[in-house]
């Protein structure tokens, strides 16, 4: 295994994958084969055991994969069996709705730090969280070693946070302003844009 | 130009030009460059050229783009030429961070109507929306002629909601409930689940 040389875009369905895998955990399940896992996905099960494969071999022909030893791998492979904990920038709607969603903990995230500009906002609890003070976000990201930040500000202010977090040593940034970012190779950045998702399926209505 | 052809990667690229384009513009500049941008999105100013061509000469060799009519052309492309009516199921904190999102309207969406199952919240009000029974979704949406829906309900109900909005003719899923979704061919469902998203990341780190 060596991790510079496998593809993104393979890297990019494990996750997919290990979220079908728990889902079939959470239900009982103990084995699965690549075409039920395909099945699942909606990804053919020659891929599915083409990209398992270029880590290890995780499964035995006719037996299938053991459904926790590949979450176990997977878990291992994404670097989530353990808790990242993650910082939020901007606190609006899309801030709260996302300090509120349930879904990061068991998926190996957690937010820990909620930052607003608005000194109105500052101090302000959004689920037991106080809103603190985007003035200090550089200074308490540093000081917490938090690598990974979620970025629900407007458009504007995204790129001079973005450049606040990169200089406190954020190496992993979840974008939901609607502007590309411009940062250091070393800093992985996405995007979620309902819009960009949105105009990529109406070229084909 | 043939629709068929183009492969969908490049499709996906287009509502990113499209988006920094239109904030070239409301910042007031008539030209562009490949080159310029190439910097703004963070892809090569080749790549661009190479993505826009395939739909025709948009540029002139030495003076660039027209930024007004490479921002109509791309519109048209991408049928984002006119405002799209959009469904959205499941009127939780996500579904009200989506109905109070001020970004649609202006990149080719509207939220029209809101449903939920949950009986208490019908009738309530959204931003003006009054919630809709998710009973009634299917007769709704097929007598409206909507075609696009997002879906913003819990995992364990996303799959039957989808099946609901293919039969009532929707032809476009935005899925937030993280879990892959089974629909026909004919049907587009692009998904967002942040935590996918931080787990491709993490793999990085």
């Amino acid at each position: 295994m060596n991790a510079e040389k496998i593809p993104d875009i393979i890297i990019g369905r494990l996750p997919v994958y290990l979220r079908a895998l728990q889902r079939m955990a959470d239900n009982g399940l103990k084995t699965t084969s690549s075409q039920e896992l395909g099945e699942h996905v909606g990804i053919s099960a020659a891929q599915i055991r083409k990209d398992i494969s270029q880590f290890g071999e995780f499964g035995k022909q006719g037996t299938g994969y053991s459904i926790a030893y590949l979450l176990d791998k997977l878990k291992e492979i994404l670097k989530v069996n353990h808790i990242w904990d993650v910082a939020l920038i901007g606190a609006g709607d899309m801030g709260h709705a996302l300090v509120r969603y349930q879904g990061f903990t068991n998926r190996g995230f957690k937010i820990v730090m909620v930052f607003d500009n608005n000194k109105e906002k500052v101090g302000q609890k959004i689920d037991g969280f106080s809103i603190e003070d985007a003035d200090k976000l550089a200074e308490r990201i540093k000081s917490s070693g938090i690598k990974i930040a979620m970025l629900t500000v407007p458009a504007p202010a995204a790129q001079s946070v973005a450049d606040k977090l990169v200089q406190a040593g954020v190496k992993a940034i979840l974008n939901y302003a609607p502007i590309s970012l411009n940062v250091p190779k070393s800093v992985k950045v996405q995007y979620i844009d309902p819009s960009i998702h949105l105009q990529r399926m109406t070229y084909y209505l």
